[in-house]
């Protein structure tokens, strides 16, 4: 079961109109929030982020936070699995013809959810490859938008080099993943680029800042080079799905000989406990 | 009457899934074709273009030439408009789950046909109102890409500013307006950018370097500066539904004292020609 407009229904009936602007445009905007133990994890700050994406493209929220919960509560329990990604897409809704700008439409709500699986920790401490790439998506990366063409073209990059991750730059300095933010551990420091236009501002970047703020690292939000980056001691990538992976080969370079961090283990063992907290 | 995926149906029944990558990620790409007189202009060209994007996001083009003509040849004739406007979108074609890589998927193919009326002469004689803005796009405007919110926000803004277009500039040189390309003329010489990823390779903008040269302009593919820009003999604007449009105040500020140019006339009367050739 999926919902759409207003109904929960199978997913094979879940039709839209050819009309609609996420179609026509990529004029939409998303989530995907994870649920830990049947419980919706950091509901609030993704349900804030929404609003952000929402109103950067002046797409009127159509539901208040209660009506959220509720929805996204009753789509838990249509699954058995105690851990669930749900997936929560608004577009600007269809128009009855294709123009660039835009009038009052009836937005499109469409929300499923899926299984989740995070690898486990010694899954984890095998390490993770990834390989660098420039960064050529627009400027509004702050705008978790559905105009995701650039990001499945570096994700399929990933999956033909068959590395986890495209790590990106932009004039020399990293930016963030193709679906996840970066970290970089260097002498008990973590950095990470600057919230702003260049990057999304991860809700598990925040758990991750809050995590290494607890475990005692120093934190510096500003950006590294790329030569930073595979000198540094210690590569981490987050997402709200993917959790806090460690990376330990870029670009065929290995990232502190190839080992895994002291401080990951450390930071994913407190991020586990922000999960069931 | 629309056409999806191989059916001729109507508008309204033309429904696609809500996991077609179309919707989830802006993962198509398109093509805007005028039909003058009930002839596909420059049918060739359009399809050219149409391959190369596909080719630049791993595509496989669902039909080959002489099935596009056939299809959309068809389309033109449930519509009693002389002059038509053929829209055709090509999506990677909906999943089973929402990832961002992909593998082999049977692409969706939807096109529409509107009736076409481009502006008279006299109406063109009045010139148009631009204003100028920071391009944030992405940097593969060369790919005719459905991923289109940065283009979409920009037209809002010139509906907002009741202005004709926005035109774009990147790192104080001018690439191309939000739906349209951008041509300067200073001292009998025709300026415009260079194709390369910041622009996308306009037929009509081909044409227009046809017609200019034609009418004894020089041509020079380059870019300019905003302050050239605002202190050029003419400034026009070119797409294939607009044709080419003369834009005489940009930024409030008029351009050639608000007045249309000399070049303008003539380029638009070979443009005519070309047209019905």
């Amino acid at each position: 079961m999926v919902f759409l407009n207003g109904e929960f229904i199978p997913k094979n009936k879940a039709l839209i109109s050819v009309m609609d602007r996420g179609f026509l445009f990529g004029d939409g905007v998303y989530e995907v929030i994870p649920v830990y133990d049947h419980k919706i994890f950091r509901l609030d700050e993704h349900l804030n982020r929404l609003q952000n994406s929402l109103d950067s493209v002046q797409i009127t929220n159509p539901y208040n936070k209660d009506k959220w919960r509720e929805i996204l509560l009753e789509l838990t329990t249509h699954s058995n699995n105690v851990n669930q990604s749900l997936y929560l897409q608004i577009s600007r809704g269809a128009d009855t013809s294709r123009k660039h700008s835009y009038g009052e439409l009836t937005p499109t709500v469409f929300i499923e959810s899926n299984s989740l699986n995070p690898r486990s920790k010694t899954n984890l401490e095998n390490g993770y490859n990834a390989i660098t790439s420039s960064d050529f998506r627009w400027e509004r990366c702050d705008i978790k938008a559905t105009s995701l063409l650039a990001n499945t073209m570096y994700s399929q990059q990933a999956k033909e080099h068959q590395v986890e991750e495209v790590i990106l730059h932009r004039n020399n300095y990293i930016t963030e993943g193709a679906t996840s933010n970066i970290f970089i551990i260097k002498n008990n420091t973590l950095f990470t680029h600057p919230t702003g236009n260049h990057i999304l501002p991860g809700i598990t970047r925040d758990l991750v800042l809050e995590s290494a703020k607890h475990c005692n690292l120093s934190i510096n939000e500003s950006a590294v080079t790329i030569d930073e980056l595979l000198n540094a001691d210690e590569v981490w990538i987050s997402s709200s799905t993917r959790e806090i992976m460690p990376i330990t080969k870029i670009d065929k370079q290995a990232i502190n000989n190839g080992k895994i961090g002291k401080h990951w283990s450390k930071v994913y063992d407190h991020y586990q406990q922000l999960k069931h907290a």
